[in-house]
């Protein structure tokens, strides 16, 4: 390699690294702030993130990238994958960041900042008035952001890039008619039957024992805890900082064992993706996961297709009993499995079930495009909201609060993001047929408590390649083309069966 | 005031905003690392704190703040004395940092990081010769740090007056040997002397409701919970981010009451004084306390002057017994304040009495004045260690463990911090004092759980004031000239009593 693509490389990398101290240390307030730092500190963690983020934005916009950039792209046939591809996602964010004039990224930030309170406020009393404004300005900023982003994608499309590389309207809409075409009858049918009994579920299940029920579930799935911990917040998450440092946080319920069990195997999922990415691409552009699809698709892996399959039930309930012998006293596999698998239209998306999940996403999906394209007002996303519930779900949605003020994405300015939900849902169902035409019966040793099988094939398939190659490229390369009929499929042999359809 | 130098102001401010947000960010990755972090972390943090501690060097060490603060310097006289302190102090650690060169700043934060864990490994196993050559390098590198901090004073006095603003080897040796004159022949006389019962602090507490005392000791205390919060930790400690956000932490030992308890008072004595801070010097240079001695001063005036007094007890003791029934069933107040002041020469400094206290820091005082000095090899500190133990506390150490492996001080570099204990609590006696001279009796509302009177002085002669003053001016402003005699009185008479010497 010539001395000066050396050099560059050396500037780029010394860029990253900084880009990764910064986040890592935003993240690490971040974290802080949802989970043991007091409530009342939030002025002084706002004046900081304001400073750091001041400094990230100054880094990535610093005009010295350009000739990094540029040599760096000019050399591109000498770099090793790994450097072209830090070129190609540093030159995304500068061409990103550098497209947005900074005046409107620091007052997009201060609505951000405003739209959060509004919006938490505006929740809590039932009022989509208040919101309304707000979410009209933020709608314009990413109308507007989207033609910065990529001004030759139609605006959603461009939104949707920033969350799923290469993702496309027609390719979800395409996945979405074929969701609705197929699911909304059978969950039509399953409506027929008599819902399986879920009381147990629902007993007292004292928080300092769930904590320890916590610490099995993740070693049940090898989460190695040297490098992972787990902590408490109101809304699950997962956060990594590298491949040796990843928290995963949960809710406990006194009255819900289902919730935080499914929670820390949700965000377990998660954390073996970042554990799992090789070391090489630490504090690289190139770490961590590569989008939200694929993260997704690792968390409602292990959620759904392994943590409510009856082989996993059947070696997680006896360790759930040890924890909890009289809550769960005469409880069987094949009851719990069906509890835990129980369809339910319901209002709120976090606590559907897995059936039912994706048509939460789509009434968002449908919304989102609409508001972007313009064609939909603000003022009209409650009646289309609960219109498009009646008609995915078959329910009702009572007052705001349960319907489009529930979820915090818009107020955080995330439009595009919803549909990695979906696409995560259905790329696990894809990634478990490839990996049984390959591996064989893995339910077997599921059934022994064994994830190494699978959570190998992920590893070798998924995880170890972080953000080495775009999403559709790391999916293909894996499972070959995306096709929606694996997951499609996949729902309706095992709620056919469960419900004996 | 000129234009010129208001905006010189502005631009100090700025600095010292970023340089805020760089600690903010760099103290909440150490928090997180000694309380819920994952322990094999390290390496990320490391890299993360690496780039941090670079950038916040570069920001000191920035050629264009000569200019800001001889500006600021040159105006003086029409600054407030805010201003006035905030060029002072910046002025004071640009002189310091940017006499240290940036590799070496930068190494010294990365063998930090290392020397850290190797040490807790030693400890753990026993083993000094591991934590040897990390301890050696720490101290050459202190050594070389005295000069570029001040090197008109001999090292060691430089690293003091980190510390302590304005503290030299001079006023430590007349203090200690004054304290040495008096404390060694009255803790010879108490020796002779029945030990106090203290069996029952040595019970089962259950940690679970150890935790639960925790929130009645910090509410006895006034600690707003919104704004402090309560971790756990190996080695308790406090660190504060602003007026608004300060961490305690603890250490919960199942079979020891006592322990948990006055670490809680004790960090809670330090959050106190951050927590008081007027909020006008929030992520400025003048934020926060003061100094080490001033602020060893609050912690242990709520641990020992206020928490091991007898009107203490009588309150406290009845929460206790409220938590922990059975195993404080037939303990009196009388009985309760006679064990929590035990003398005992013993191993652990940490776990010391208050008479016996300032001896285990004298050991330590001896052994840095020669270890900066050049005297004492590091291979020869578990001997010498030992030997002041025989000769100031008549005890012989069983291991380095329990010996000179014992404090986290080295491993983080800190030399010339110790002494700072045992002003603290020379401090803290002549603040009672005069605190009594002004107030008259302060205790019968202690007995009442009334501390506001004892706190409301404190912040309004301490507290308040952050760094505004000099460790030296603020103690003197409160209580006149520093004398030790307040404190060798006051331990005199409170253990005169306590065993009817």
């Amino acid at each position: 390699m010539k001395e000066t693509l050396q050099q560059a490389l050396e500037a780029l990398r010394d860029l990253e690294n900084r880009q990764h101290a910064l986040s890592h240390a935003m993240g690490m307030l971040s974290l802080d702030a949802a989970t043991v730092g007091p409530k009342g500190a939030g002025e002084g963690r706002g004046q900081t993130l304001g400073v750091l983020s001041d400094m990230y934005y100054a880094l990535i916009a610093d005009p010295k990238n350009e000739a990094i950039l540029s040599a760096l792209e000019a050399g591109a046939d000498e770099l090793d994958p790994q450097a072209r591809r830090e070129t190609e996602l540093v030159r995304r964010q500068c061409r990103q960041i550098s497209r947005i004039p900074q005046e409107e990224y620091v007052a997009y930030t201060q609505l951000l900042n405003q739209a959060q309170e509004v919006w938490e406020k505006a929740k809590n009393e039932n009022d989509f008035p208040a919101f309304a404004p707000y979410l009209e300005k933020l709608v314009e900023y990413n109308r507007k952001f989207a033609g910065y982003y990529n001004p030759d994608l139609p605006p959603y499309d461009a939104l949707l890039n920033e969350y799923e590389e290469g993702m496309t309207t027609e390719i979800l809409d395409a996945f979405f008619a074929r969701l609705r075409e197929k699911l909304v009858p059978l969950i039509a049918r399953i409506g027929e039957k008599p819902a399986p009994e879920d009381g147990f579920l629902h007993r007292e299940y004292p928080v300092e024992l769930q904590r320890k029920y916590s610490d099995d579930l993740m070693e049940l799935m090898g989460l190695d805890r040297r490098y992972c911990v787990i902590g408490e917040t109101e809304h699950p998450f997962t956060e990594n900082f590298n491949n040796r440092d990843v928290r995963i946080t949960t809710h406990y319920y006194e009255n819900d064992l289902g919730s935080s069990m499914y929670s820390v195997i949700h965000e377990g999922g998660h954390a073996l993706y970042e554990l799992d990415c090789d070391s090489r691409y630490n504090y690289t552009a190139v770490a961590g996961g590569v989008s939200m699809g694929i993260h997704e698709s690792q968390s409602r892996f292990y959620e759904n297709i392994v943590g409510r399959s009856l082989p996993f039930i059947k070696v997680v309930l006896p360790m759930a009993k040890k924890r909890f012998p009289d809550q769960l006293q005469g409880v069987d596999a094949e009851s719990f499995y069906r509890a835990v698998n129980r369809v339910q239209p319901s209002l709120i998306r976090t606590e559907a079930d897995e059936m039912t999940y994706c048509l939460h996403i789509m009434v968002r999906y449908e919304l989102e495009k609409q508001l972007i394209a313009g064609t939909l007002a603000v003022r009209d996303v409650p009646q289309t909201w609960n219109r498009l519930y009646r008609e995915y779900l078959g329910i009702e949605v009572p007052d705001d609060a349960h319907g489009c003020l529930q979820d915090s994405h818009w107020s955080g300015g995330a439009f595009g993001y919803f549909p990695s939900y979906a696409l995560g849902s259905a790329y696990g169902a894809q990634m478990l047929a490839v990996m049984e035409q390959q591996l064989g019966d893995v339910w077997a040793e599921v059934e022994k408590g064994d994830l190494s099988r699978i959570t190998g094939w992920l590893r070798e398939k998924i995880h170890r390649h972080a953000s080495l190659y775009r999403p559709g490229q790391l999916f293909e390369m894996a499972c070959g083309k995306f096709n929606p009929d694996f997951y499609v499929d996949y729902l309706t042999r095992k709620y056919t069966d469960l419900y004996q359809l």
